[in-house]
């Protein structure tokens, strides 16, 4: 937890306005670690509703059981998380842990704890002490409060080198509707310390199902677009709560034109979000932009972009400043979709490197030495089969990452 | 190139006999190396077959279309091999490279060059001054020996620490037949100096069909359960050449029972190799055994066990000499085949950790720890759903593989 900060840190968290109907506390509740901030609470009015999308593995904890379970019901009127302890494998005891977590909440709160959503990060396999969580609960309803993001940003934290939000506004109906995301994340995972997690609050008044639509839709663009290591965490979770306090009519179906604003807000915050967790990708040094066209459908396009994306090999590149494009050319060939080798047209920092599958005679590597040198990084493969296209962000791979990793639970 | 020598490398590369039918000699054509051998030639008997599997990549490169299409024929009569350049990524000059090279080796030796197979292992997108090769040809020719395996192996090296060979022998209808192998790759792919490359001699008589078959099935249970980085190749190559020189009647069926002891010598040749090649995995420090039980079938246990061998969140715990087994957790959960949590079983060096989804109570890390101390490493999950079992070796990743490739090219 000493590793040094991501050079992309930004210098102050952003100020996060309070959004109507959502209030928040923090504390350091020494699940696993000392002398920081490792549990939140956040407070929903009566009547918010929430969608989702959780993490696919057959191996998830039992938090996210709970809360696939939760979300069914649509309603939400809390949400804990703690860090350092992901509470995954864990058995009977674990599936105690997170009820006897969401029953405390419940009372606090005067709520059905089927409303109670809980989120757990850290190491996996070990049982967490609810009691560490359950004691802090009456404290955190009391001092609940509707501007303590940076404090909540801070406690979700596991090897993450800053605290992660965004806001965004939108119009419906002529009504300002504000929504305020928090992350954490070191990677697509990060070590055993298992996780990505974000959560938008909004105070846009949307049904169920328009909740669920667009989440679902915005991870697609954004969460599900980025990669650190190709490893999927076991407790992956992006939630949105919407509280209904804005006032405009609801928004019942996900074709009303009047959400579209809203719909491009959204979206702007999750990848905003998400890129925030892959500029602090474990021993990240420099950011990855990689554009995809000319596949067989947009599917295929994020594929192909994921395999450029998680090659250590392209990634080792990166991190040596080389502009080594022909491990793109393989990271191509390996992703198991079509691609028209002898169409292939790879271009780094807007210098069009190969076309035609081959090197552009003359070609002149000297701006795209330089561009290697920068922060961001960007490249653009068309593989020549059709119209579907992707963009995917990663980071390097680095001394860093094997140093946090090697070593992270001794 | 000047990285340090796998622990894994062996004292001396081993004894390997003649096989009737085969001749090879090596030269220094300085394709982009200088001062050591990169060019080797293979000279069959004629009458010889062939059998293979290659690289799926569909960026494959020019030598791999001609190997593709040379061995529908099923005859050979010649192997040349170049490192330092891949000729991959090449366009039309690098199919004329390869039927140049094909065209004065088939010269010097009177046959068609159709049954001349050539292969290619380096850079990624740099044209091969085929020159270099052809050049060397008649040369290679006229110093043609039985016993010259150490030079070939050493020959086709890219990032490899050691030369790599090994040597079987079976009887068929009580004639003794030889199997030697040689092989190159320092990871499933090495860098961009793509490749692993595997080729097998015997003087077994046996029939294209039978030939293609057996290195197939053999392939499966070897090079394609190894692992280092997860990256295919553009070049990925396994040959079998069988002279027919032992003078035993041709097997023509693969259901043969007299054949099943070359069988079992051919696949123990292949496992040997493909250990060789992981031993030698860029940066390796630890070799790794990944024994899958209890899977849907064999192939989603192998899949299980490539998601587990492929995660750098378990390689660099394994690096880290940590008993990290949430990170197998992890692997198993995202590997997209079934997985029962409440039933998964993990063991590491024989000391059995979790049951029934769960942490044995009282399991004493110290075994373990100390396991995790050594240079072979073996693991075994159950996942609890059926019978299918594989077995995936792969190495840790480790700084090594950072230097290596983050500076591979510059």
């Amino acid at each position: 937890m000493e590793h040094p900060p991501s050079p992309f840190a930004p210098a102050r968290f952003p100020a996060l306005p309070p959004v109507r109907g959502v209030r928040l506390s923090s504390c350091e509740a020494g699940v696993r670690y000392a002398g920081r901030l490792d549990l939140m609470l956040t407070e929903f009015t009566p009547g918010t509703v929430v969608g989702g999308v959780m993490t696919k593995s057959v191996t998830a904890g039992a938090p996210v059981e709970w809360n696939r379970a939760a979300i069914s019901n649509g309603k939400a009127r809390a949400l804990v998380v703690n860090a350092g302890n992901a509470n995954v494998f864990t058995g009977k005891r674990g599936r105690d842990a997170v009820e006897k977590t969401a029953h405390t909440v419940a009372e606090a709160l005067c709520c059905d704890k089927n409303d109670v959503f809980v989120c757990s990060t850290g190491t996996i396999g070990e049982y967490l002490q609810e009691g560490r969580i359950t004691d802090r609960i009456e404290g955190l309803t009391s001092k609940l409060s509707g501007s303590a993001w940076e404090e909540a940003a801070k406690a979700i934290m596991t090897t993450d080198t800053y605290p992660k939000g965004a806001v965004r506004t939108a119009e419906i109906d002529g009504v300002t509707v504000t929504l305020v995301g928090i992350a954490k994340g070191s990677g697509m995972i990060a070590p055993d310390m298992a996780t990505m997690l974000a959560y938008v609050m909004t105070d846009a008044v949307l049904s169920v199902e328009v909740t669920q639509s667009l989440i679902a839709s915005g991870a697609d663009k954004s969460f599900n677009a980025i990669t650190v290591d190709g490893d999927t965490s076991t407790s992956d979770t992006l939630l949105m709560f919407a509280t209904g306090k804005a006032g405009h009519s609801r928004a019942n179906s996900i074709g009303e034109e009047r959400i579209e604003g809203f719909r491009r807000a959204l979206d702007g915050l999750l990848i905003d979000l998400a890129h925030q967790v892959v500029k602090d990708g474990e021993g990240a040094q420099k950011f990855i932009e990689i554009q995809v066209l000319g596949a067989e459908s947009d599917d295929a396009a994020r594929c192909i972009g994921l395999s450029v994306g998680n090659s250590p090999l392209v990634k080792t590149a990166i991190a040596g400043e080389d502009a080594n494009w022909g491990r793109i050319v393989m990271a191509v060939g390996k992703a198991g979709e079509k691609a028209d080798r002898d169409k292939l047209a790879i271009a780094i920092g807007g210098t069009q490197i190969t076309e035609n599958g081959e090197p552009i005679p003359g070609y002149d590597e000297g701006p795209v030495t330089a561009h290697m040198r920068g922060r961001d990084i960007t490249m653009t493969v068309d593989v020549g089969i059709g119209t579907g296209q992707a963009t995917i962000w990663t980071c390097d791979l680095t001394h860093g990452y094997i140093d946090i990793n090697a070593d992270y639970r001794t």
